[in-house]
């Protein structure tokens, strides 16, 4: 759902026009030429693509933020023009809402943290229009007008309709997000699973740029899976896609939320983690910290349950490397905090399940902060602008 | 591979001329403005795409084979003209060769089998050669002359390479297939996965037609899966992809031939049924059809190695729509025979283990026997031809 509320529009009315903005995007400054080869466009069309984002000032002709064509620099060379555009991003946490206010370039400009009392979408939605209003506070007027909110949730998520259908993470199904943050704040909304927003900006700007074929598997208190395939990212036809965390890893492991028995979330989870260890230790635990600490000291059982969490990402990591190939996965999430206690398990599994040449695909951990996540947020929100038909 | 021993290539040099060709072939005749629309391109662009395919008589305007835009027929329709050119399309099995001669239209006009005394490179290639051969002696002279020449071989193989990696089934390592194919039969050559290429022809002309996210899974000798996202043929990024067969349902489960545990194909492919249906009864078996008629009769133990296998098939369905979402599934291969025997099972798992809005995906049986996956040879061999840059 794209509401008009906000009257600018990008002047991109045609597919190709705004894969050369993204190929700008992400690995400008470009010559003409050099985007031509990249989208695979001829290079009159990627002109007559470059001519109106130009005009519309999204575009500007040099290298950096200072070079002037007069100046000498070379003049085919086009980039964004970051500052043209703000977007806003927030990610919604169990206990908090995280909002970033970006350029169109998605580099981030301030990063604000709201406390969430409770998950009711009543209180989520007056702590977004909140932090819509402050970080609002803090632009420079209508010369960088903001024209997009992203907001990212766990669960599933249809982006086209701009509803979270059913979060098991805030307890919410089927909440109309878009239209009514849309209500509140004015502003044109994007919706959409935060992996899969944290795997846009991946793809745009961090371990993913320049790759056709990656995933980002997070984990924490879910465990998720953003998947690029061919360039794009995977929604899925019903809306579900990236489950890694309820990928049957085991069919006699514990009994899941989702109803299923072994999936990846019920054994590696940060839910799971902390009852396994609760009833390897019987020591009673209130967070997450206290069963990494008992695991860190070496407490009998602790450390085993860490072990098979880890065996059971390495597994679900090889589904995902022997079903699509990727070349590269990138693991991240709050639960990266325990890496060192299954890194070898979740590399040692990986191996032994990956398929033939599968086992090649680069494996590797970046840890993201909740900010860049909600920084994908707005990455999904500029996606959206720069989009002409669909939000997907 | 794609040596240029043939003259003749396809006038269309951009990606979107052969964009352009794909959709007319798999959903023609079309309006010029409804392959504008289906492809994403401005009209002009699609009239500019279209006049030298129909100069270089590959495309011709008129509904049907009989219509002349002189009689009165809309003549802004255009199709493809089948007889314009012949492609040859190949499977190799454990114990026969199976080849068909296609039109561009990918219709089969001969079908032939060759006996396969056994599986050496040498054995399948003089095969592969004879078989051309034969096909070559059913065309019509220069009118339609022979353009390509696909072959389907199950395993690792490298499309781009033309190399058959590894193929567990034929016992071969690193064969360059495609090049010692076009050395002895003088045509362009393809070489591709089987279930790959059985994946191309049903996106064109089968049950994938006009979808853009959709699996062909493959119950037989081994268990395969054809993947298509974005609208193509996931082909992995290290020449893996869509091992369904690979991936484990069941870490307690039987040693795979590839190492693992509890692999889908260590449950359910022919060889395992055949041995743990020997393991159940006691019966010494020569051949899966005995396997089966035991499970038929309801000796003890022999149904439940199906309902395992169905179980186990169910399983690896659920897990890619979980990581997918696509739109469809559809189960093949000769493995069908057993449906009965393991229908009810691959149903119950399916959407035990689906989450949540994936349970919708439609999964459905479509029995297709192996001159349908020639015809996939074939079709891989049409694609290689009307693609510009890559045969990937
Ligand atoms: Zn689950
Ligand atoms: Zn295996």
């Amino acid at each position: 759902m794209r509401p008009t509320s906000s009257a600018e529009t990008f002047p991109a009315n045609t597919p190709a026009a705004s894969q050369v903005f993204t190929a700008v995007l992400s690995h400008g400054p470009l010559a003409r030429l050099e985007v031509s080869r990249r989208v695979g466009l001829s290079p009159a069309a990627v002109t007559k693509a470059v001519r109106p984002l130009i005009e519309a000032g999204y575009l500007v002709e040099g290298a950096d933020e200072e070079a002037r064509p007069a100046l000498g620099r070379p003049a085919n060379l086009v980039r964004v023009d970051g500052g043209r555009a703000l977007f806003i991003g927030v990610k919604v946490t169990g206990d908090e809402i995280i909002g970033v206010l970006t350029d169109l370039c998605c580099r981030v400009r301030v990063a604000r943290h709201l406390p969430l009392p409770d998950r009711d979408p009543r209180t989520v939605l007056s702590g977004i229009a909140e932090l819509v209003e402050q970080l609002l506070a803090e632009t420079d007027g209508p010369a960088a007008p903001v024209l997009g909110l992203g907001i990212a949730v766990s669960g599933d998520v249809d982006r086209g309709e701009g509803t979270v259908r059913y979060s098991p993470f805030l307890e919410w199904r089927d909440v109309p997000l878009a239209e009514l943050a849309a209500m509140t704040t004015g502003l044109p909304v994007t919706v959409d699973n935060d992996v899969r927003a944290l795997t846009v900006a991946e793809q745009w700007f961090g371990a993913g740029a320049g790759l056709t074929d990656f995933a980002v598997v997070t984990v924490g208190a879910g465990i998720g899976c953003g998947l690029v395939v061919h360039g794009r990212v995977v929604a899925g036809a019903h809306g579900v896609a990236g489950e890694i965390g309820h990928v049957t890893v085991d069919p006699a492991g514990p009994l899941c939320h989702c109803g299923n028995r072994g999936c990846v979330e019920a054994i590696a989870g940060e839910a799971a983690i902390v009852r396994q260890v609760h009833e390897a230790t019987g020591v009673r635990l209130t967070h997450p910290g206290e069963a990494l600490a008992l695991a860190r000291e070496g407490v009998a059982g602790a450390r085993e349950v860490y072990a098979r969490a880890g065996e059971a990402i390495g597994r679900g990591i090889a589904t995902v490397a022997n079903l699509l190939g990727p070349e590269r996965v990138i693991i991240s999430g709050e639960g990266l905090a325990a890496y060192d206690l299954f890194a070898e398990q979740i590399r040692d599994a990986f191996v032994t399940a990956a398929f033939g040449s599968a086992a090649q695909c680069d494996v590797r951990t970046r840890p993201l902060p909740f900010e860049e996540w909600a920084r994908g947020a707005a990455a999904t929100a500029i996606q959206s602008f720069i989009t002409p038909d669909t939000s997907r």
